[in-house]
């Protein structure tokens, strides 16, 4: 059975985007910030189809993730377009060719034809929850890992449903103060995490934990 | 110039207490868990008055924070006894012998005379803000840091004034789903951070930052 992951960067004090993400500042201000360390990696820089960049451990971490993974999914509000039935010219934030390389199913209330773009992205719609779209996600994704995308809402629907099965937080050295909380509405039962790595870099602390259930 | 340090336990999602903290109960719901790195070590019973204990390398780390702090500051919220003034009988949660063993200074509106306990710990009770129990619990710390103890309101009040040298967050493998927050309030200045130190255990990741000013 293929693993559903999170691979997500998060300032210490707890936010994975800035204050009131929006269409000129998908990342909320200050948000760029937190992805940072990615930037000038030559696995970052290779989906996004630019050549360079640095290798090294925080690359490794993130090709390790990537190669890993099959499918992606991901919330309407982080594919953008507004919240209402589709505006059929909007293909997501990422252009023509986005960075993502592989299925995607994108959770909405609004049916949609499923979306071929170049370099090997789908977006696929899903309408009907998390569970389909997991399911969906997991049934092409040739074996490998389904991650979860973001955002925030849609990890924290995948915890409190106990679907998730390993969570890897890098966390940016970074007191952002105002922004996007990863983990919040969680409900009151506790959810104990097993340590399965630490990595640390002058850039981020990569944590990588599996839920105990 | 010895440093203002922090040094606390923190779940992954943020909180270093449970949800409502109160008499009872004073790390409130869950609370108890987040600290449960901590009880069977060496160091931290030594502290509290118990013989024996486990040597890892968790306690290094707790008995490197006591030995380099001379002074602790904290709230009247961790101190207890309510909000208003003095009831003279309210000696904190501790009993007769605290576990701090060294000045203690208690931010409150309500002046009181300084308490000798036993064991060390002398309480001082501050009404002129943070910067004075700064200045006062350096007098006392004799050329070692000053610790600032708690609650999150006062961590919040020296973080947004810019007075922290160095904060070690201990991260607890858990999802506590509720409780009291740590980094909240800070405000809309992002603030870098300059990671010192990762240390890294099955019970708990000791994440040690400078913030960059």
């Amino acid at each position: 059975m293929t693993k559903l992951t999170l691979d997500i960067t998060m300032s210490l004090d707890g936010f994975i985007a800035g204050h009131t993400p929006r269409a000129e500042q998908p990342l909320g201000d200050g948000g760029e910030r937190l992805h940072e360390w990615m930037y000038g990696l030559e696995a970052f820089r290779k989906r996004h189809g630019q050549v360079g960049g640095t290798t090294n451990r925080d690359a490794e971490i993130i090709e390790e993730s990537l190669a890993g993974t099959g499918a992606v999914i991901m919330g309407r509000g982080m594919f953008g377009g507004g919240d209402g039935p589709w505006d059929e010219s909007w293909k997501g934030w990422w252009g023509d060719e986005p960075p993502f390389r592989q299925p995607v199913f994108v959770l909405t209330h609004h049916p949609r034809e499923p979306l071929v773009m170049q370099g090997g992205t789908t977006f696929n719609f899903v309408t009907d929850g998390i569970g389909s779209a997991l399911e969906q996600a997991r049934s092409v994704a040739a074996g490998k890992n389904v991650a979860v995308g973001g955002g925030a809402n849609v990890v924290q629907q995948y915890l409190r449903a106990g679907l998730l099965d390993e969570l890897q937080v890098h966390v940016a050295p970074l007191l952002l103060g105002q922004g996007v909380r990863l983990f919040d509405h969680l409900g009151t039962d506790p959810t104990e995490l097993e340590v399965i790595r630490v990595v640390e870099s002058p850039a981020v602390t990569h944590l990588k934990y599996r839920p105990v259930r």
